[in-house]
């Protein structure tokens, strides 16, 4: 049963949604939003809780909005699939006051404009502790021109978009600078300029959803694809069980973000670690290999970012790491760093 | 993150879930489920938490998963939608075990079979309190095929299917059987029969999404239609003022559950409070006069249940509810009640 005060805060939301995406014949207030989807859709759901997925003291109000939207889209440009709808609940602790939901919702509304996401109903509800759940609803013309985890072949590249570590190795510096982690990082004393710190903290604060690259991937005939949420190991043995293959990945041809290679250094820890963190929300896909230079270009022309050959796809069964010199990192041991 | 935990949960819960329905491609284990819905869509999200929408010792695990599709569906219901798929979100709290997360998703399975839902895709998560958020998607074959709740006209007649206050009895009994309302509520005294407690039990823990009514309403040219969570009064406001009307209700024509109005009676209640219970998930709509006897036939053939006119539309804003003798209730009071 909703309360008065949810009525009117539901008023205050509907005034500050942007109007209507091009698919959306009614919006919010009604007992359902009605779309006219046409081809085929993608649908994910992504929840969020305080204390497992961010933290109240770490995030502002305005980057955890913009966080769960961009998490949930990701995974749409992990389908290759053109974003269209959210719909967010939203579960509002008593300590949570009514400005600070709004600036939540800023941030979710900022990021919507910026992909061209509708943000077209939602449902509000008191609870014990902030969470959201965001449902979101992106298209393609056909059901083939969507891009799942399983068809990779042998043969294939594995590719990746942009560089990964720097959201974790930003957890790490916010973790740090609240005393949350045992071994406090001074970054005045390891020559990390502001803007790089700023840029790893953002990192992991305001991921971007690589939407464009995603649809660029999917035109180029990426065979299968996947969004680096858990990290780079644990994601790459989700594809590869999809799959039915094995995936050999050549660590030193993995971007990392400078920025978290200078922090491993300066820290002392082995930079190797970068590519078990989590949360950079770049694509892992599988390419056929004529038509590697077409998906490079496409990538970073349409989605500004580069594309990188990682890999391979081979017979077989899980996923290799070679470092350097021959051995071998365990992706199990990932889920342990991140 | 997602611990290892949560992908042998995951896995086991795909175990038990049916088939894909006709319009879905792939469903769950992939960044998104892939359906191809043709036509429109109707879209509704509802979050249920433990402590405001239902209580872990008033309700099983079952129960609550049930009781959360059927409150999602029923908005379906409410916009005369064919029911499509779901996608289900738990929150789940360390006292809540691996079973009971499986009852709770059987109970869910359950209707949706009943009611043609494919659940679709999903998402679990670690929380400090019990929370589900259920999307629902419901299809028609165009926009102008599903029902607002703003269309209604001056001269409509005012319709509710089945009959009201079950749920409310059935909380006021549930409630006082634990001991958690002032006025316990001794049921042999007041010459219930069992079957009657438990049929007011399961309207307030098992509700039923009016689909083949809603649908039904949709092709006899309902102008308007709203389901009843909140309460008759407090949603016949929300309609009158999505359409711009008055709505004026007779009370004397409104059908009370029979076992309801024998509890309110015995327990030395007014019944007109029983029309200001909530969580009944009928479907109170707008007809044009001259397809009434049509939409009759067709709520009671297709859907099943009996369709009462219960007032009118008329120029103005507001609800009035008239009761025997010329005095009104007012719909605010019932807020309170509910």
């Amino acid at each position: 049963m909703v309360r008065m005060g949810e009525f009117e805060l539901l008023a205050r939301i509907r005034e500050r949604l942007p109007a209507s995406g091009p698919r959306t014949h009614l919006g919010s207030g009604d007992d359902a939003a009605v779309t006219v989807p046409g081809g085929a859709t993608a649908t994910s759901v992504d929840a969020l809780v305080d204390g497992v997925h961010f933290r109240r003291d770490l995030a502002s109000p305005a980057q955890i909005g913009h966080k769960a939207l961009a998490t949930a889209l990701s995974d749409l440009a992990a389908m290759g699939a053109v974003a269209g709808e959210a719909y967010v609940v939203l579960g509002l602790p008593p300590g949570f006051g009514e400005e600070e939901c709004l600036e939540l919702l800023d941030g979710m509304a900022a990021l919507a404009a910026a992909t061209g996401t509708d943000l077209a109903g939602g449902d509000l509800t008191r609870s014990d502790q902030l969470f959201l759940a965001i449902t979101v609803v992106g298209h393609a013309p056909s059901p083939d021109a969507l891009v799942a985890r399983s068809g990779a072949r042998p043969g294939d590249a594995l590719v990746l978009t942009g560089e990964i570590g720097g959201a974790g190795a930003g957890l790490d510096l916010l973790q740090s600078e609240t005393g949350s982690i045992d071994t406090p990082i001074g970054v005045s004393e390891h020559q990390l300029s502001p803007s790089w710190v700023d840029a790893l903290r953002r990192r992991q604060l305001e991921p971007t959803p690589r939407l464009a690259a995603g649809l660029a991937l999917s035109r180029a005939g990426a065979t299968a694809m996947i969004d680096l949420s858990d990290g780079l190991g644990a994601d790459a043995g989700h594809l590869a069980q999809a799959s039915g293959v094995k995936l050999e990945i050549d660590a030193e041809a993995v971007p990392l973000a400078a920025a978290a290679v200078t922090l491993s250094q300066a820290t002392g820890r082995d930079p190797w670690w970068l590519l078990g963190g989590g949360e950079d929300y770049e694509l892992l896909a599988c390419v056929p290999p004529d038509r590697l230079e077409e998906a490079t270009a496409a990538v970073l022309g349409k989605g500004g970012v580069p594309l990188t050959k990682v890999g391979e796809v081979r017979d077989g069964s899980g996923v290799e790491i070679r470092l350097p010199g021959g051995g071998l990192l365990e992706p199990r041991g990932f889920d342990q760093l991140a």
